[in-house]
């Protein structure tokens, strides 16, 4: 048997078709949106407009679908009959306005060109000014509201595009029936359905974008959306009282849609999910597991069977029972800049030189730990996790005049390290345990020291997931989760998912004794710096850390 | 009337006839040192060997004084005749045994080839194991003999060479009469003394070289320099037990050596001092007023009226009564790295990048004081003042991935303008006034931003000295002095010399009262910086470190 999973990105949508016994991907495809400057409409007048035609994700899937199975037809025991369930990840908080028959209110001739009435793609951010009441209010009156999800409301985030929406366009803003995230879009309407009280809305996009939480009764509560504007004093009953976690079933595919696509009506579809974490199930995320998402930042997503133990980890950005796998809190958190730093050291400081990424890799992986006589923090682009602050900046320590690119190179690979470590440390102080990691994303083939390194650093294993397409992937698996539960042949859950689907390359990275000792001091100054310069506990006196650094170096170059 | 002037340096020896009443250079001339590497006798063997040949000193006097008395005599007022007294400088410190005829060892056959009968030149370095006895040493039994010289005794240094000297090879150390700087040999040679114990030797190089003080009777007591070594025990006697201060007499130029130059005999000739030291002179040194040799490393020169108050300044690393100007303490302080870290900056991530010296400087000029979020400290090769710790290293604070090369080059410009500043400040505190700063060396014309920079920290005015031989003109003012004090047209004094000869360049900077406060508030987390990393005493936080940084950028942006 197989399932379908579908994932929307940012500029594209990607169909795999998964055999559930070899967990093999039998066929796939990328179909590029077909609106705007890569799927984006954009404004010339206001850079942080970033908006997409909900047209494109109905075009684009045909297209990407119909690929899918042109390849996995290929195989010949393969039929579209086979497909016992269709799981679906999208960007988000991508959201958009819709009717009240769930028709995107842009499929009407009068808002066809307002880019109000478009779905808002994560990354568009305009809303920065209402986020930031949205926080500042919540910090006043309903502090708890910000403690699931980092403390700072973000203009990304659901609520600020929708006060946004409701303050810019009064037009769209009444004549829209409901605000809907995408990932709660796609899988309600390859349903057919046509109420949008009946669309399931994802927890994921619930409890990690829209402050919702079983613990106080679901969303915020009116009085406060009334108090952000009035005109938000009634929108909560539009919305939604309940949120459930991927696996459940969402519909069954309509006959409409089943035509579209070339496949049997009926099928099941599960309730979406954020591409992260449907990847993260992609990727083999279980208790004791992290998974890293490394490329320009990272995302960290794990899971913990104890969600009361560790509602409130500071620092820890997301925190919300079942939004990765149901019956587990699904933890994220993040470093605001991994490849990001890289590439700026790269592209603003080596140009010219000749000295490219693998170059500095490779003659930076020739010195030792602590050899460099370096020490760096890696907050170039503020800190996410564990200070959430957006306000601190990067330091390099430890010059002298014979300080060579690829040591500093290797200083900002191993800061990147070291702030992998405070997130898994944080964790475990609250009780989530982290055994072994796994990478996925840009970097983790392409930068086998960083992988070591990171393995020095943290003391723990890293694997790399197999599949490239864990979002899809993983989309797949809740596929056939939501197949299982209505009793067709898929899985009873994900864990069983996960055995089957899940692999791995056979490079791993473990830990080396030696290494590990040198970097446990070296992260004992990396944490004085962090806790000096980015929190108001500590005093202290740093006279020690360029004194211990040369001492360190002189160890490492004598052997 | 005339003076010569005289400048022993590194790879050459330069020759300067100056006009006494217009102040200007008649002549001048350099002759490089023929023997070994650019005058330096290496070792292939031992890096840090660096001698020099006694008998290239007097070769290519000959010609640097032929040379100049041939360009002088293209003023037809000029004659050899009317040059009233000579003055010697040379590197120091720069030592060489001597038989007791006052005839250096290697001109003796059996030495000829020997590099331990060579003058050891300052930046040999052979002697480290024994400067490191000579400090341990002497903090523990005579720790005041190091409060006069930074704390810490140099391999460089005169004693750490004569102990080195002693141990590996008795042969030239029993044989030799005495232990001679260059800057006491050459006057007394020129004089046709042929006693060691009648030349004149030098309390410039004595008190900052030798930890030879009034205050503990002249030189180290045979006590301390017995334990150093038992054979150092009665070399106090074959040594000296006064110093003197340049301007006073050392001899009058002998028939032999009036020959050989070309000059009437009997010219009375100044005690010898260091470069750097007649250099201050020629470049204006005076109360108040700081000469700052801006070079590799700076080294930071004034003179104080009152020696007594002043005598141990915490970090300074020598005061010297008459070491500068008799009857005015010399102090002394240095930068370990100025144009250095530029070098390194430039040389070690700009290459290739087609971004030199003269392209950073320009974009760098271009952001206002605060406008790079950036701070640095200038420890690339650690800190000679004020806190005279080589085991300190440098730092780049504040970067984001917005963060330009030209950005760090102006960061490291202004951290050097900081170091220049703490040693200001250290000085006013112990009551040594600095009104302004006159620059001298390599960087000053080339890099006005630096001079720009540095006046709006110090909030000094900076002039740059109009010549470019400050040594070789202040040698001669000392010959000229001497020559009044024998009774002949010269002057009565260094402050009289100073007030006709010193002329500056006509483009002084002067510090913009805006961008002082910003660098004011610079300054502040400089020094936060400064103490935390480089001394025991204060446990802070840095929390608003970066903070700070960001909100005086954003001030800076916005005009």
């Amino acid at each position: 048997m197989y399932s379908m999973g579908i994932d929307y990105g940012t500029n594209s949508v990607r169909c795999v078709v998964l055999n559930l016994e070899s967990g093999i991907e039998t066929g796939e495809d990328v179909s590029a949106y077909p609106s705007g400057d890569g799927g984006i409409l954009t404004n010339g007048k206001n850079p942080y407009l970033a908006r997409q035609n909900p047209a494109d994700y109905h075009i684009s899937l045909e297209k990407a679908v119909a690929g899918t199975l042109k390849k996995a037809g290929k195989d010949k025991h393969f039929s579209p009959e086979k497909i016992v369930g269709i799981g679906i990840d999208t960007t988000g908080s991508t959201p958009l306005p819709v009717d009240k028959k769930l028709v995107p209110l842009s499929f009407h001739d009068r808002f066809k060109n307002n880019e109000n009435a478009m779905a808002y793609l994560w990354k568009d951010h305009t809303a920065s000014d209402e986020a930031e009441e949205i926080t500042r209010l919540a910090a006043k009156i309903r502090p708890r509201y910000l403690s699931r999800i980092g403390g700072i409301y973000s203009s990304e985030w659901f609520f600020s595009k929708l006060l946004y929406l409701a303050r810019r366009d009064k037009e769209v803003f009444t004549s829209m029936e409901t605000f809907m995230e995408l990932c709660d879009y796609m899988p309600a309407v390859l349903s057919g359905i046509t109420n949008p009280s009946d669309a399931v809305r994802s927890v994921c996009a619930a409890g990690h974008k829209a402050m919702y939480s079983d613990d106080w009764g679901g969303l915020p509560d009116e009085n406060f959306l009334g108090k952000l504007d009035n005109s938000l004093r009634h929108v909560r009953a539009k919305l939604y009282s309940r949120a459930y976690p991927a696996g459940e079933t969402a519909g069954y595919l309509s006959g409409k849609w089943a035509k579209r696509l070339g496949l049997p009506r009926g099928i099941p579809i599960s309730a979406g999910a954020f591409d992260a974490h449907m990847g993260a199930v992609g990727a083999g995320v279980r208790p004791g597991v992290l998974v890293k998402v490394i490329g320009t930042s990272t995302c960290d997503m794990t899971v913990s069977p104890e969600p009361e133990a560790i509602k409130d980890i500071p620092g820890i950005c997301g925190i919300v029972p079942g939004s990765i796998i149901p019956g587990l809190a699904g933890i994220e958190a993040g470093q605001s800049a991994v490849g990001d730093i890289f590439h700026w050291f790269v592209s603003s400081f080596m140009k010219g030189s000749g000295k490219d990424h693998g170059w500095l890799s490779s003659a930076a992986a020739k010195t030792r730990p602590g050899e460099t006589g370096l020490i760096a923090l890696d907050w170039q682009n503020g800190n996410r996790s564990i200070l959430v602050d957006q306000k601190l900046t990067g330091l390099v320590l430890g010059f002298t005049l014979q300080t060579r690119p690829e040591e500093v190179y290797k200083a900002l690979i191993e800061a990147t390290g070291f702030g992998a470590r405070t997130i898994i440390e944080r964790m475990e102080e609250y009780g989530v345990e982290i055994k072994e990691i796994v990478a996925t994303g840009g970097i983790p083939e392409k930068n086998p020291l960083l992988m070591q390194t990171y393995a020095d650093i943290t003391g723990r294993k890293l694997k790399i997931a197999d599949s490239s397409q864990t979002c899809a992937v993983g989309a797949a698996m809740f596929g056939a989760v939501s197949a299982g539960r209505e009793g067709k042949e898929g899985f009873t859950d994900i864990l069983q998912a996960q055995k089957k689907i899940c692999r791995f390359k056979r490079r791993e990275y473990r830990p080396d004794v030696r290494n590990k000792k040198i970097y446990d001091r070296l992260y004992a100054m990396y944490k004085d710096l962090h806790d000096s310069f980015g929190t108001l506990k500590k005093e202290r006196n740093l006279h020690h850390v360029m004194k211990s650094l040369i001492k360190i170096q002189a160890g490492a170059k004598n052997g």
